[in-house]
């Protein structure tokens, strides 16, 4: 403690310092080094973060593997074989974090949470001749689980030497069912996989028995299981991970989050939705193209995003061609001066033709008012209908019977083109960093966590940490969607 | 300061209760609110940050036009304007900073600088009537300059309301020579050409003349000039500021940081990084085919980067195909046992074919002792012959004279296809956001500032601040430089 | 007749010689030239076409306006400014012909159709100043409309010196409608638009009103109308060609078939198709990658062909990935052992996944049998279910319901994303190709024709034979569909 | 002889009739069916083409393996496998040929050469089972090489029902080199080649060993060798076929022309070319970009084409936006009034930039002049520079030293980036249909022919033939160059 009260007085003392940055070559680390704190480059650090209790750090820290199972403790292999790397691999330290809340205040103090930062450890508890790794990908498909998959195999096969890296075929349900059988990934069969779309090792939802699942992982003597899938799944993987601790087997379970609609907590974006977003372009580019060539034009994009917008969101603002964003977030209504109807065909007067993209979940409230809920499925359920074939249908319907006014409407729904392409690079980049992240976490012997991006920086959180706040929405608060709203000038469509 | 510490107390008492999130709906905010610093999802929070004194502030501070120059003070039109904007675009203070270094330590304090967040303020400076804005485009070119272009006229014009933005011909020389004339930015011509690579408004390298172009400025009533061009305009761009400042000028100075290098200090990327680690695949893909389809084949890359090694990297990183990556950072030796042509045979040997990306700075002490320093041109300089050629050339006689052995190689230099290619989603986006960051900063009377994005979040950074540290270069101490050696398995090539 | 007779037996003559080819660097023309006929070059020419008789001129020559209206003769521009065109744009003779039906045999006599060849004559019968010509779009989108546009303009304008060149907005309607205006086609208007989607001058369906169409070309002067559009278009335009020889006005009526479906007799293939059968390579991608990833992961694409199954056709062929390709002019059952679905199940047992590719026009007696007749709509119709759903939904339920097989469908429609993209480069050279050869004929004086490539020659087809063949059908018995057959493997659905 | 005059004459007769076709909802086939002579849609058929004398048949027919080698004779299995064929793929008769000469004339006879038309025959030479295929690349990339190797493999393996098919690593070496192992194709191997750009193969140029290769063939009993590779490697094949007859071996050779540069006489196209000029409008796009966002700007791209200009010719047919087209067809000079750099001056003045297309063979004659001939390698032979790079320093010296004038030229070379990728749709198709056809042609015991596409219809060409004419050039007189002179309204730089 003392050590690091000096260090802040150090820090004060720097700050009086009238730094010259002119002969200095290169910038300052982002990893602040305690080595330098008399450099005078520090006299603009301003903010001086705190330690932490002791007490609070079961928030922060993975469970380790150690702690419910005996587990050994070996050099990585990066510092033993030096001829191999011999320009260094840096290791990163199990006290190194990284901080969520970012946006501080000139004058006011501020905290923030954080998690540890993801890297290679000096030491490992799993030798790597030892490991018998399964992966496993679960859901609908999302661009980049290949790259994902691939990685983890080069990295625990070329990096660590671990020999038996095993996909599960089709999902969950691939652990146990009898006409499945896992295969062994080699460098024959993954090469060139992360050049595709989809998932190589299959994928499928639901099939999630606990029971079998660990029965599966116990008698194949699996002892790291790396499962990709979106929320569902990785409730399952926190499951998964209990039972393990509970049977108290040697086992890293590791999740690493999926979901093209990147409703995923703490993290920047989860991977796959740059690509996606990328792809949808082309959607909306077909939409302008239909729209300005037709009289009273209308072009009309479904994507992605049943909970949150954020596809929807982040593909108007790199499109600049949208005239119209809905998302499930913010509510709208049809008819009336304030309504959508209204405004499109003010658009439509002004501009010739109009171009809105609707996220799948948007409009549920006015859906609702739609559906005639005394008709039920043999389950009983309500079906909803589609949001973007219902908005076709109410638009044309509106114009021509009660504006009497002639449009032509073009409805695009790109979602299964966007979800199978293959990661776009900056994806493919993310994808390869999570797995080696994964990978390099679970052999220095931590378990039931996932690995993700928190503001540009791969980090380390727990499973039950990132479980336990659900699947976030788009804030209609934040500067990203006032962002949205000032690119498409469009107005509010609330009542 | 009492506020302050009793907010500490507060989150301290807050970290005493064992919070319960299963009900809570939606995710914290990353802003810290102050006035939810009772509710026991606060417990993770651990890091408290200080505030820094006032003493500090000219650091983080962006000039105000109003020291040197009278201002007016009008309110936002998004506020006086409830028709328009009735769902609100939110205002960020001039309080909210966003901090630079993330990296904590799990028991240990540290320190962050932080610069002033991005956005529209609620009062501004200028009357919008009263603007007349100049955009010019300078260097070389890189994808999404006409985004950047567009989004400056929209959000003046259609946002504030501006009338007069001008594009200003071919660089800093436009805004003086009189053959080329500055040409008014309407909806019409605009409209489109973020669709197209380039710039709309021509660029050149060079041409900067301090006292011609403040005349210029001076004489054709600009008061809001936005500059957009790499570390030399930058510089350029200060020293109008300061003479903007001198001559006491109404003249807000703005500063877009384009270099496709990625070599800016403090900010995460520059725009159009994105874009050409992209396309740079496309080079890379066409290396490996070329490589594998012949028997030692050889595939060579050269990238864009001078001085640093960024997009080599991140486009190697990418791929997940290449062997070696070569970046100005890293000397390498080509003979000898640990050189880059013995390892290249055991590559060729091992899996038949390999494959080099090369940055166009690499290489060059090895480049020093090739040139013959007796021999210069006209104007005394000597001039270094391409690494990418020079590798080419003494590749092959490498392996045809000394190893008579029969190699293939393709060199391949995508350079100008890359650069001159619309920008992809992401770096539209990011176009898009840094302009609507730059006029709402402008508008409210800043001047003397780039914009740029750290960890993820839009900043204001004082010219000064990023001229004073130059060019940076890839950290070979780094995370990311450390997965490139992971990824590629390559060795060491320094003697 | 004596010159051909003595040609013939020269040719005969020439067949006795032993030639001797290595001397000769130079391919023979195309082109037969009588001049040359000694050469033992033409030794293997064995087939000898007989002149026809000028009785049958009729059907292979396009109207000469000279016949209805006094037409002036000048020379060509190419001709007359030698300075600009002084490597010489050569003139093709209006004696040159194309063959259509060259499938000819071994020891029996075959014949020929035979059609005008296209190209630059050496008098016209327009004078550039003199013409003001007029562009229309009518029906669907479809790509290269717009590099049709622009080369009609371009060649007008800058080879032949045209002034007046304008652009009816919105197909036919655009002729008469109040509410919207004819435009001038300029080089800055037209600079570019190559590159976009969708059709520039705006396009519709219907609208057609003879009188005042004509009436609106005889007011407004246009002595050049050219009219892009499909089998409807071209039926009006022939109207309004034979309404201007009625009214005897010196007007150049001109038809450039544009059909997606690329079901017009006669031609290779019409522009656009190209480019869609290589865009929906994109959604056939995607339905393989969700397939795959599936455990009996069905991909099923709908494509364009609502009377032809060409797309669906070609696109197969192109694909190599397609199990199944169901055309209209197939008909198939679904049930039994010989149907698709058994078969499907087949596929399933054996590769794990099945892909299909489906006309909109395809099953359409499946259809049929499915409609309640009973129903219809205001109008006393009967609305045809999409195939492409229909087929989604009975697939499902057939495995679902019927063989307790649990399947895995995705469904893409990607019509719109595929019918506004630009045209590819084979297109937009097409497209040019088509655009000068119109004009060529236009001003040589020829009215009441379309251009079209017929055996890779472009060559101009009289409107009213053309017309009168209606749209043509994939021949099941021609060998392109029996590749399909031989590639995709699939068998008769036929009960 | 009777049967064919009769056929005339009912077809003089047929001429008589006034035909009415408005009735007849199907096309005419555009195979010749005698037996519809009466039909009055052949009122239109107007050519006769007469028989040609058995004599001449040499000319035609490619070789028939009996003629040297006991052949047996089977039915086509297409034929004896009714399930599975029960659609019926038809046969094409031997005697059906393709006419290559279809500019006919008005009224003057006309004469054409003829090919045997491609398809599958009823009954075939080679057992299926009896069947040891060797496929082998040679030369450099093209697009669409891996599609032919697995459309080859497909149509054996699944159609004819052969197993074994082995392809031949790096080209014609890899038949004999002692390092080099043939390897089996399987359904799984080849599964997915056709999406990947190269050779799956490998190819390499020369390692052409007579003897050795017709040994290794005896050796290792292959009986249908199919021969992929350009004008070079088809002269090898010749030799290859010859020594085969001349040891009286049951062999078929099959050659498959692949040129990217499209220079082979008699047929429409070589596979790879239509993919190369599509993505020859990347590096076009680009230079574009660059020279309009420069003052002065210039844009040169070098693309493929030693001796001749097709890819040059076609892709800036396609870009439309290319100002000069250089061929080696084409001389021209630099200086003069008439000279390039003055056109290119003149463009700069008036269009502000300029981008030109050079095909790497053009401008031989001005190098020539440029070479010290007196300064030989160690073979003896002048290096010719680069005609890209010559040219870029030539324009640079003349606008600088010679016209004082600041010019910014970006010089492309995207050859590698061409050759490399897959093939596009169009290519797919045809590189199937080629693949198809060589086999169908093989198993029918022909050897020693080629596969080409002649005039929209899959032809074989016996290899004497093709072999006989050498590469073709750019007809300077023919419509293509005039429209490419029309296109760009380049002047002739000949002085």
């Amino acid at each position: 403690m003392e050590k690091s009260e000096s260090a802040i007085a150090k820090l004060a003392e720097a700050a009086q310092v009238t730094g010259n940055t002119d002969d200095s070559e290169t910038e300052l680390p982002k990893v602040f080094d305690r080595t330098h704190l008399d450099d005078p480059r520090f006299e603009d650090y301003s903010k001086i973060l705190k330690p932490r209790t002791a007490a609070d750090l079961s928030r922060v820290l993975p469970p380790q593997i150690s702690s419910w199972a005996p587990c050994g403790s070996y050099p990585s292999p990066f510092k033993s074989n030096p001829e191999r790397f011999n320009l260094g691999l840096s290791f990163v330290s199990d006290e190194e974090t990284v901080l969520v809340d970012i946006i501080g205040h000139v004058t006011q103090p501020t905290a923030s949470r954080e998690f540890l930062r993801a890297g290679p450890r000096e030491t490992i508890s799993f030798h790597p001749k030892s490991v018998k790794a399964a992966i496993v990908t679960c859901g609908g498909l999302c661009p980049g689980i290949n790259s994902v998959v691939r990685e983890i195999y080069n990295t625990l096969h070329h990096l660590y030497g671990v020999e038996e890296v095993y996909g599960i075929p089709f999902g969950y349900r691939g652990f146990y069912s009898p006409e499945l059988e896992y295969f062994r990934l080699t460098d024959k069969n993954v090469a060139g996989i992360h050049h595709q779309g989809g998932s190589y090792l299959g994928s499928s939802r639901g099939g999630f028995d606990l029971k079998k699942i660990v029965d599966a992982i116990e008698d194949n003597n699996f002892n790291q299981v790396y499962i990709i899938g979106g929320d569902g799944t990785q409730r399952g993987a926190l499951k998964i991970h209990d039972e393990v601790v509970r049977r108290k087997l040697k086992v890293s379970v590791v999740g690493i989050p999926k979901t093209i609609d990147n409703d995923i907590a703490l993290i920047d974006k989860s991977f796959g939705f740059d690509t996606a977003v990328e792809e949808a372009q082309r959607a909306i580019r077909s939409a302008v193209v239909e729209a300005r060539s037709a009289q009273n034009g209308i072009g009309l994009v479904k994507l992605m995003g049943r909970n949150s917008g954020y596809i929807a969101m982040y593909a108007t603002l790199a499109s600049h061609d949208v005239d119209i964003c809905l998302i499930p977030e913010v509510s709208f209504t049809l008819e009336g001066s304030c309504g959508l109807l209204q405004y499109m065909k003010s658009l439509l007067k002004r501009k010739g033709y109009c171009v809105i993209v609707v996220a799948e979940g948007a409009g549920m409230d006015i859906l609702k008012d739609e559906v005639d809920i005394s008709k039920r499925d043999a389950s009983g359920n309500i079906k909803m209908p589609d949001i973007g074939l219902f908005l076709k249908d109410r638009i044309n319907s509106w114009f021509s019977d009660q504006q009497g006014m002639e449009v032509t409407l073009k409805y695009i729904d790109p979602t299964y083109m966007i979800r199978s392409i293959p990661a776009n690079a900056s994806d493919c980049l993310m994808c390869g960093l999570l797995a080696q992240s994964a990978v390099h976490s679970a052999m220095a012997g931590r378990g039931g966590f996932t690995i993700g991006v928190i503001n540009t920086q791969y980090s380390i959180i727990p499973m039950h940490e990132l479980c336990s706040r659900g699947r976030i929405k788009v804030d209609v608060n934040s500067r990203m969607w006032h962002r949205v709203l000032a690119t498409t000038e469009q107005p509010d469509f609330r009542a």
